[in-house]
C-alpha cells in the first residue's frame, strides 16, 4: 500500500499518479496494490478519484483513449483520508484506515509512506507514524520516501537525518532524486563498468578536464517565492548535479549491490576538495541572474521582476563551480559544473575532455578541435558522442574532427520508463540503489555549504547579470580559462552553439 | 613526364588514365605535364589518344559529359612510342623521344617510369633505362614505379630488389600497393596516432585478438591462368593484408616523415612470429577452394572448372592464417587474417576485439556480445564502429550491446581521391610514405615464405572445399577457436551475417 502525504498537491497529480498509472498498465503492480491519499483537504474517496485520476489534466490522454472500465478499475484502487489541518493529529484514525484497507486489499502489512509535502513536515509526520505504530517492520515492510530538497544546508540536513533516524532505520528511508531515475544517468555506470575501453582512460592520466552543463530555457515561472529562498546551487547543484558528479568520479563498485554502489558514491563525494577560504570560493565560483531582456522587440522579465522574488534578491539563477577531486584517480583534473535558467536551450550533459595526444605525429587543422571528447547527453536527444580525429581526405596526413555517436533511441528495447515510475517500482521492491543515503546527502551538503555561506554573507561576491537566452554572465568563460571555454551544446547531441552571446 | 610501360595494357586504360584524368580535372597537374605511352604495339600518338582516352570505355562518362575541347586538350598531353617486341631494344630511340618531349613540354628532365608490365620485364627495363642514361638524376628526378606482385617468394623478391638497385637507388623505386592509396587505410594511422583515446588501449593489456577479413564475391573470372600460379596468399595476403597488419601493429613513428613511418612498418613486419615447422603451419593456417555450387537451381563453376586453371590445382582461393606478433606491445595476442573469393559479400575490414571487463559489476545479457569491438571498415561503407555495452532500459542493471559509429561519407570534405590518383600524385611529389620499401617487401615475404613452401610441398596439407557464397571451409571456425568465431560482416558496417553456412 502506498500512502501519499500531500495527496492533493501538484507533484502527486503531475508525477506520482501518472507514474502509478504506467506501472499499472505495464503490469508491474500486484492486484492487491492500493493507494491511500492523505492531505489536509476534506474529500471522499470518490472526490479524490475524480480529481486525481478521472478528471486529472495529467491523465487526459489516458482518460480519453482508455476503455472507461479500465480507468474505473484503476481509480478504485485509490482511497482518501483527511488528516486535519497540520499533519500532526488524527494518526489513530489514519492507522485504523490503513489497517482496514490492508485487510480489504490484502496488502500483507507492506506500507510505503510517500512524503510529498513541504520538508518542514517530514519530522512531524515521521514522529506521528512512529507513535501510531506504523514505522516498525513486523510482518510487512515500512518505507518512507521523502522528496528533495533534503535539508537547506549541511546543518539542517543533519538535523533532519537525525530526526528521521529517531523513528525509522536508515534502510527504511528512501530519499528520492528523480535524476537518478533517468536511464541515461544510470547508463553512466554501465558505460564505465561494463566496457573495457572506457575505464582504462578514466583518470588523470588521460583526462584533461570534465565539464557538466545543465541548462533550462525557462525562468523561475510561478515558483519565484520558493526559488528565491533556494537558488540554483541548492535546487540543482547540491542534488542532481552532484549525483552526476559522483557517478562520473566513483571507483568501480565490488558489485551492483545497492550498498556497494552507494558506498562508492559517498566516497566520491567525500573526495571533492572543499573550498576553505572566501578567496578560493570567489576565484572558483560564479553566480549570475538573468536580467530584463529585449527579444524580438518584446521585453522578457528579469529574475528580480518575477512574482514572489525580492527586487533586491542576490539569489542565483546561474551557478558555475570549478573544483578538484582529491583522490588517486582524479588529482589535478579540474571539474567545471554549471547550471542556469533562461538559457538558449534545455539540456543536461557531461563532457569528458581527454588530453591532446602527447606527441603530435600528424598536424591538426585546428587546435581547439584536437582533443578527444566523450559527450554523455542526459537530456534531450539522449546518447553518447565521441569526438575524435580522422584524416582529411586527400594528400598528406591532415587531421580533422569527426563524430562517432550512439543514440539511446536506436535501442530496440528503447521503451524507457519515466524516472518516477522506475523509482516507485524500486521502492516497492526494496531496491535502494537509486535513492540517496543519509551520508551521501550530507557529503554533498558538506561541499556546497561553504559556497552557500560565502555567497550569502560575503559582500565581495558579485551577482552577475546575463541576458535571457544567453549562456550566462559575460565573464563565465574566465572560470574555465585553462581549456577552450565551455562547450555550449545545442538541442542535438552533435550541435554546438557559439560561445556566450555577450549582453 | 610520366612514361608508362605497358601502355596498351588493361591496367593503363582501366586505372592509370582515369586517375590522370581526375588529377588533370582537379588541377593537380602542371601545364607542362605529359605522358608517353610505351609498349610493343605499333601505334601513332593519335591512335593511342583515341584508344586510351577518346574512345576508352573507362572514360565514357567523361567523354560524353565533358566539353570535347577539354578532352582534346587532355588527350594532346599524351604521346606514344613503340618499343619493339621484347622491351629490350630501341632505348636510344626512346631516349631521343623523351628528350624531345622534354623540350617540347618543358618538363625539366623530371621523369617517372611506370612499369605496368609483367614483373618478369622489370629488370630488363631498368637495365636498359640505366644504359640509355635515363636512371641518373641530374637536373630532374628519375623515379621508377613498379606494380605488384613484387616477387613470387622471398628469394625472387630479393633477386628483383638487388637487380633494381643495380640501376636505381632505393629512393628512386616506388613499389605501388593500391591498398595504401585508400583513405580508410591511411586513416588507420591517424586514428591511432592523432587521438589520445585509442593508443592507450592498443596493446596486449586490453586487446584480446585482432581479426582481418578480406572477401570478394567474384571467383577468379578471366584471371584463372594468372591466379592458378599465384593464389590468395601471394595475391592478397603478402601485399595488401600484411600492409594493413603493419599499420595496426606498428609503434608510433617519430614524425609523419615517409622514412620514419616505413621504418616502423618494417619493424612491425619483422616482429611477426615466423612459423618454423610444418606442424605449426598446419595448425595455424587453412587453405580452401570454392567448389561447384547449385545456387537457385543454377550451377556456379568451382575453381577447378575455371578457364586456365589446372583441374587438379591445389592453389588456394581462400586462406586463413593465425599468427602472433613477438614484441613488447603484442606478445600473446592472436591475429586472425583471412581472404577469400566467391564469398557472401565484398568487404575488407579489421576488427579489434577488446578483452571483456576483468571484473563483472553488471550482468551481461549475452556472453558473445560482452566484449568491446572496434571495427575499421576499409571497404565498402567505409567507417569506424565501436560495439559497447549500454544499460537495457528498465529495472536493474542489465547490459546489452550497442553501436557507436562514424561513416567516412559523413565528412564534409568527403571528396575522396581514388587510390591510383593519390599514389600517382605522391610519386610526382616524391612522397614515398605510401609506397613499399625494399626491406618492407622482403619482411612480408619472409613471413609468408614458409607457409607457401609448406602448402606447396607438404602432402599433409589439405585444400578444403567451400560452396560459392559461403564464408569459407566448414572447419574455418576451428582456427579461431579461442574466440567466438569470425565476425562475418555484411554489406553495411553494422551488419553481421550468421556463422559459416556449412556446405
Amino acid at each position: 500500500m502506498l500512502i501519499i502525504f500531500g495527496a492533493s498537491g501538484d507533484l502527486t497529480s503531475r508525477k506520482l499518479i501518472p507514474a502509478i498509472y504506467n506501472l499499472f498498465k505495464g503490469g508491474h503492480l500486484s492486484k492487491n496494490f492500493c493507494v491511500l491519499g492523505v492531505s489536509r483537504s476534506n474529500m471522499t474517496d470518490e472526490e479524490f478519484r475524480t480529481k486525481a485520476i478521472l478528471e486529472s489534466p495529467f491523465l487526459q490522454k489516458e482518460n480519453s483513449k482508455e476503455d472507461p472500465q479500465t480507468m474505473q478499475a484503476f481509480a478504485e484502487q485509490f482511497h482518501y483520508q483527511d488528516l486535519g489541518s497540520d499533519y500532526d493529529h488524527s494518526y489513530d484514525l489514519l492507522a485504523n484506515r490503513i489497517a482496514s484497507l490492508n485487510e480489504q486489499h490484502g496488502t500483507s502489512g507492506n506500507y510505503i509512506f510517500y512524503l510529498s509535502t513541504p520538508p518542514s513536515l517530514y519530522e512531524v509526520i515521521a514522529k506521528n507514524l512512529s507513535e501510531a505504530g506504523l514505522s516498525k517492520e513486523k510482518a510487512g515492510f515500512r518505507r518512507l520516501i521523502v522528496e528533495k530538497p533534503f535539508g537547506y544546508d549541511l546543518e539542517s540536513a543533519k538535523t533532519l537525518n537525525d530526526a528521521l533516524h529517531h523513528y525509522f532505520n536508515e534502510k527504511q528511508v528512501y530519499r528520492i532524486d528523480h535524476y537518478l531515475g533517468k536511464e541515461t544517468v544510470q547508463n553512466l555506470l554501465v558505460t564505465r563498468f561494463s566496457n573495457s575501453i572506457f575505464e582504462p582512460l578514466w583518470n588523470r592520466r588521460y583526462i584533461h578536464h570534465v565539464e557538466i552543463t545543465n541548462a533550462e530555457t525557462v525562468g523561475v515561472e510561478k515558483r519565484g517565492g520558493y526559488y528565491d529562498k533556494s537558488g540554483a546551487l541548492r535546487d540543482m547543484f547540491q542534488s542532481h548535479l552532484l549525483q552526476i558528479v559522483s557517478l562520473l568520479v566513483m571507483e568501480p563498485p565490488i558489485s551492483s549491490d545497492a550498498e556497494e554502489i552507494r558506498d562508492e558514491k559517498v566516497k566520491a563525494l567525500k573526495s571533492l576538495r572543499i573550498m576553505k577560504s572566501d578567496e578560493e570560493i570567489v576565484k572558483n565560483t560564479l553566480r549570475g541572474q538573468y536580467v530584463k531582456t529585449e527579444i524580438d522587440g518584446k521585453t522578457v522579465k528579469g529574475y528580480r521582476e518575477e512574482e514572489g522574488v525580492n527586487p533586491e534578491s542576490t539569489t542565483e539563477t546561474y551557478a558555475a563551480i570549478k573544483f578538484f577531486v582529491d583522490n588517486w584517480r582524479w588529482k589535478g583534473v579540474p571539474f567545471y559544473v554549471r547550471t542556469g535558467k533562461a538559457m538558449p536551450t534545455k539540456v543536461t550533459e557531461a563532457v569528458i575532455h581527454f588530453k591532446t595526444p602527447h606527441h603530435e605525429v600528424f598536424m591538426s587543422q585546428d587546435a581547439y578541435r584536437k582533443d578527444n571528447k566523450l559527450i554523455i547527453r542526459i537530456q534531450p536527444d539522449e546518447g553518447i558522442l565521441i569526438k575524435f580525429g580522422v584524416k582529411v581526405p586527400g594528400l598528406g596526413f591532415h587531421v580533422e574532427q569527426a563524430n562517432m555517436e550512439f543514440y539511446y533511441s536506436d535501442l530496440e528495447s528503447a521503451q524507457v520508463m519515466d524516472a518516477y515510475e522506475r523509482l516507485l517500482l524500486d521502492a516497492m521492491q526494496g531496491d535502494t540503489t537509486l535513492y540517496a543515503r543519509a551520508d551521501e546527502v550530507e557529503a554533498a551538503w558538506r561541499f556546497v555549504d561553504p559556497i552557500l555561506k560565502c555567497w550569502e554573507n560575503n559582500p565581495a561576491v558579485n551577482t552577475y547579470g546575463y541576458s535571457v537566452g544567453t549562456w550566462g554572465p559575460r565573464n563565465s568563460d574566465e572560470l574555465i580559462e585553462d581549456s577552450f571555454g565551455w562547450r555550449n551544446p545545442g538541442d542535438l547531441l552533435t550541435d554546438e552553439t557559439g560561445f556566450c552571446i555577450l549582453c
